[in-house]
């Protein structure tokens, strides 16, 4: 067992889940601030140079675990480590967010889907990305085409 | 405080951080197996439809927290959150591995950057990237052109 600690909170427009955008076509375009506590306020030193973070962050509303779940954006069910299930065995979140501005503790960023008051667990730099050719996403894209039939 | 289980290990060519490609221009080509414990199994249900997937992990070999730091690949110190340095508040790694296939609870991966026997933490399907034309890494691009100058 790990002990693991918030490093901060997530400011956000989405009191309840209900409004964060889901499924196939989901847009995160909200903004919102990610509020360091102050002792880690020097780990961001120089986090302006990068245009995307990593956030790593805690389902801390979601219950139990679910291995096999049906996703929003599909109507069949898939393991839970192939979906982005709140439901899981360790309920990290992950998002990719942009970054706007720094002010202090707190990061300025767009594309927030966390709920407001979410345990912040890390950010990480988001250096890379896997060219669009080699990229398979295939359930994903088959419950589109479905849906677009 | 929030409480985390290991969901598996990974199996890696890597028995020291000796070994592990770092720094600019670093490629990750091992590789490895990541063995699930049985219990999760159903949950590795269609993950085999993704050809690339993100792996939460454990630095469980790295002691300690250092809020700024000069990582391998430049010669000035930067914030940890804008780095990936092991010696982080909470010590999560995040690592993007091809998935080459699956065999039972064993999935085997390219692209493995962490220690033999590294506790699992989660797997996530890659569902999309950020465009490169969006994307700015400037610390790390400022870095590139000074060892190439």
């Amino acid at each position: 067992m790990l002990t693991m600690q918030p490093i901060g909170i997530v400011h956000s427009p989405y009191v309840d889940t209900a409004q964060i955008p889901k499924g196939l076509g989901a847009v995160h375009q909200a903004e919102g601030v990610l509020e360091l506590h102050p002792e880690f306020e020097a780990g961001l030193t120089d986090i302006e140079a990068f245009s995307h973070l990593y956030i790593l962050w805690v389902f801390d509303r979601a219950s139990g675990c679910e291995l096999i779940g049906t996703p929003p954006c599909d109507n069949r069910p898939h393991g839970v480590f192939a979906t982005r299930s709140p439901r899981r065995p360790n309920p990290i979140g992950l998002t990719v967010d942009a970054l706007l501005r720094r002010d202090g503790c707190n990061l300025h960023v767009r594309g927030v889907d966390m709920l407001d008051g979410t345990p912040i667990l890390d950010i990480k730099p988001y250096l890379s990305s896997v060219p669009a050719a080699e990229l398979r996403r295939r359930w994903r894209a088959e419950a589109e085409a479905r849906q677009k039939s």
